[in-house]
């Protein structure tokens, strides 16, 4: 293994661009001085088309975490029934959201591996029509399962008032976002994913309705009470003190996005992902998810035939290439690939074969060169 | 002015040191591997002596006011009565958080430029012996008093069970604290003041008799919530995606902070507060504070004959020097030169050099080299 | 194509590993204090291995060619006579700097892509005894031939007085490197190669014997005269200001290789050129040089059905792969592919799977996947 | 002193703007294809204003000491009659190099500390028609005497047939130049100096009369020859690998220097002179130099009654300020500050404020902040 040189293929952290961390190291500056504010005026409207909405998208100091709180805090008003739709370990991260904030929490579980199918929600919902908030996950980064949102929200809003709450954190930048267009009432996601960033910040945009809300919400909250946010934004301003460095950063980050165009990025992702799960389906190695489901941020692996710890083990220590494990219930069962942000298609060919070499270290008969050639097929037959 | 140089003296956020820049830097990383536990290892016990603890130091994804979140919704319960004592702006943030959280608070309020006197919260404790938590301010930073928190700790746990809650976010790292040996019971710190970081982490460290009070405490919280820190950091890990890109640099400010030698950078806190402070006197420019109440990291300008915005304003525009203005009652009022973290005595004397000409540039009488002789004297009879 | 995100496998410049780069970011230092000495005392010793000689490694400011410019104007006395063995480009710079110093230059011309034979030198020594230099390439960069040194100087110590000259510039770094045990008199290499920095150094050792004839050379000569170097290298200094901020850089590269074990550089180094070799073979992409006389850090590829300059236009465009083309003679008939340095089995394993993509994209027929079997099957048996 | 803080003070290597720290980072690329192009072609035209010239301006990796051989080995044919104008070490150097070369060498040796008056070359030269060459020096980095070169052009023109070199190494950049208009034909830099890069690259601009005798001269020569690099510069390219880390940041640098405009950098260097000198003068500190020939980007101290070793290992350790000692005959009895390239008038004061100290720790007698008095109102009255 070569000293100093890493492969970074897990669902975030993802890789940093070089362009960006030269951004990052940018000099210090005030936080409350022009820069600091034309910083964020330059940042603020390119945001809005990753997530799809005309509305302001939030930047707040914390994990992806920080922002499913966010959302809970500022939508569910004590008391509330909500709606989680568990698909996922994230998924199950709202429950407990939820339920520390002692909010009435329904649960519709999903097979970890599959998506939920709208129809469920839209009967959970004409059965429970007091529901006030549905919580869902886009990319349920435990699994690889990208769920059916604008489905979703179809059926949310066709049967109820309840708003939609999305953790996209481990898609949004690398797959299409149609929120205002789809009807999502708050959109939440991370720094260290899609979006090429290290983690440290997370986004939250919320729709009109879900402002009123928000706004009449006596649920006590101050750090991340959305209308502080809200108001300080509109001076280009934070409520406390952002984090610098990474909205340097961020700003590359929208450069390059730009520069390759954001409909090329969502087109890059959704190729990589299928020159993942081509490559998994030519070395006979059994993906979690369906074609149909599957997210193109990140593929999970369920190995039948040998031990995918084992196996994560190997790779890392031959090749440095670190891969996901399983979380939870999917504990050592399954192993998971990531392929977003700062990632292409080349990367991903060089990840499969070293995917194959691994196998073939860990004893699994393997036909070499077989995954990378069912990756460059559908590369070069996009 | 030279461009690409940039003067930072403002009480936060500072100078990034230029091996810290570099740490920042290295490759990222997955945040459940082994080189992120190693890099936890590696930081936990060196955190300790900074605070003056034996407890383990939480490092939080958030600003500065999420830390100060994460000491009232982890030590106050529902319905107790607080005491905020308030001495600037970061002690009416306490007030602020208390009351968004319905707590019964109480508030001292002293004038802004002064310190509390110990006998104050002795007599007000005397008098509400119901109160559970008193929250106080180390260094308030908009006015750039230090307040006497060994004294204060002395009176709250002669006279209550209180918790003493301290918002060290503008002076840990710049000043000795001994959380344990006085009886501090939460301290709160932020990256980017004396810890010379960008802006992102907060550190809360606990006393047993908080972490008492915090297991039992039935608030809800979930980002916040102080134990999920401790239980994970038992395995040096987390239990929300950390700030990786930080946690690189705050290994390397630790390696600098052990190599200057701790007493060493306390002792250059207080040089440079004694510099700035004789050479304004020598000019005649008023101080906000007393020498008895004075902060090692920051001082405060009261302008008694010149706009001190006007004055502000020329200083960055001629020598690219920021200062920092007032806050709320204060704006206006007064200016804040920052001497903490990654700065000198002798980037002192350079700040004083463009104080002086800058008070020339905007009329007022100064006899020039009258600061910077008085700051030389301090550093030389030191 | 991924924006921010280049392939470059070209024999030099190669990439510079992140490690290097940050280290090349230190704050500049005064050229004559006591950390440049500080500095060059480190890095002194650790060359040594790489060239494997006990003497000094001289450090000079400047691209490769002023490094056989040096050992030409120190070593060849005004009119000798001496030999060049051209097997390439970088031999024939030799014959074009002896001709410039206006030296009895004779050549052996060898085909380019073959590698010299001992015995032609053997031969045309016996037949020119007067002959006082021979200079030689190791590794002729624009063939990607290694010269078998060790018989090329048992062979000219047996015939001769004359001194062996070797340009290593294009593998010294990332070959077995026996200078003093196979007898080399001056060996040179640069930085932007197997030694993983930016452009700027040229390195140049100097036998005992090739010492006393440089000391007693008359020949005029300043910036280059390797007496300097090695006068103030006994001080840990230069003659000439160092080019500061790549000796900082140096050190750390010298740390990866140390970390790495530099025999195992070296094995890394043959891998690579098996992997590369193997898959070309069997893709049916020809192969310029033989399996004995090829080079382990850089593969020429002379294609017999396609065109490799539309060739290496397409993958640059599509893939941001930089591929080498052929110089001179060879220009528009071969192109290069470098494997050295900052390079990794698993980065060839990603060459050749963009290599496959490439011949596709141009019309050849090309089986895709072959060529990464190939190559991991060498991996895997090695 | 503070951990990782240095004050680079003295003649060169000066320090790195941050920005241009951050360009040299940009990825490596190939130095044959388009990128390498592009970035040529974009500084090309840039240089030839801080040269005052519409010739290129060659850039040559190597230390300034190889401009300076490429001035002598392009420009002197064998045989040559020379003079070279010594008012210093690097007068001296000029000196060396001829003779290295064997050329006849006629010298005229000014006291160190003082500038050549015209009329002194006037008369040589009258008394020696013969002389093809003349050598100077622009800014005697050894004493920090700017020579009067308009004027030392007049008198050349004015007499003979002869060829004006001039080593502009430690002040181009910082002062005004102009080549076509005085009648310069070869001027010299280096990087490490005004032009606030890292050592590593020598710029050298030759008139059209000096273009005619390099494209004639038989002098042998290669790595050095000025007519290679002109070639290759049509093509906007090199004719040997370029250290491109270095000119990632010379374009940056040229940004800056656009951005502040050079009349204003020009400017700032007389201040930073005015500033250094009136603050000598007012300390009762002697300077080596007369205010008519003291150079902008340097300033030497000859100290009467203290140890200049003494007082510079002082500030050194106390302050982590480095300032220059003297060279050859002026070893151990004087001192310079270099105030160029990447410093301010903010950083003299600094500077002062700190010589202020120093002198006082070594127990000369000094009145605290009076030195900074008359450089701030230097900086006040311009």
């Amino acid at each position: 293994m070569l000293a100093d040189q890493q492969f970074l293929r897990i669902p975030g952290p993802t890789p940093i661009p070089p362009s960006v961390q030269r951004a990052m190291n940018q000099t210090m500056i005030g936080h409350r001085g022009q820069e600091a504010k034309d910083l964020i005026q330059n940042i603020r409207p390119r945001l809005k088309p990753i997530f799809g909405t005309g509305q302001d998208v939030m930047v707040i100091a914390g994990s992806g975490t920080a922002g499913l709180e966010t959302a809970v805090v500022n939508v569910a008003q004590p008391n509330d029934e909500v709606l989680v739709v568990v698909t996922g370990s994230f998924g199950d991260r709202f429950t407990k959201i939820c339920e520390a904030y002692q909010l009435q929490t329904h649960i519709i579980n999903v097979p970890w591996g599959e998506a939920v199918q709208p129809e469920q929600i839209e009967a959970y919902l004409k059965q429970h029509p007091s529901i006030k908030v549905v919580f869902t996950t886009f990319c349920e980064t435990s699994t690889g399962v990208l769920n059916p949102i604008k489905e979703i929200a179809s059926v949310v809003h066709q049967l109820s008032e309840a708003l939609l709450v999305v953790d996209g954190v481990s898609c949004i930048g690398g797959v299409e976002s149609r929120m205002d267009e789809w009807g999502v009432d708050v959109l939440i996601t991370g720094s260290q994913k899609a979006l090429m960033l290290p983690a440290g910040l997370t986004f939250v945009a919320a729709s009109e309705r879900a402002w009123k809300v928000i706004k009449e919400n006596p649920r006590p909250r101050f750090y991340l009470n959305l209308s502080s946010y809200q108001n300080k934004l509109q001076e280009d301003s934070t409520p406390f003190t952002p984090a610098l460095s990474l909205l340097f950063g961020l700003d590359q980050v929208l450069n390059l996005i730009e520069e390759e165009g954001f409909s090329e990025v969502v087109k890059r992702h959704e190729l990589m992902k299928n020159m993942t799960r081509s490559a998994c389906k030519a070395l006979g190695v059994p993906l979690l998810t369906s074609d149909e489901t599957a997210s193109p941020t990140v593929t999970a692996i369920k190995p039948g035939d040998f031990d995918s710890e084992q196996f994560r083990k190997t790779v890392k220590q031959e090749f440095g290439l670190t891969l996901a494990g399983g979380q939870q219930q999917l504990k050592g069962k399954i192993f998971r690939i990531g392929h977003m942000g700062y990632t292409s298609p080349s990367d991903v060919l060089q990840t499969i074969s070293l995917l194959e070499m691994g196998l073939y270290r860990i004893g699994k008969e393997v036909e070499l060169g077989k995954g990378v050639a069912a990756a460059q097929a559908v590369y070069l037959n996009q």
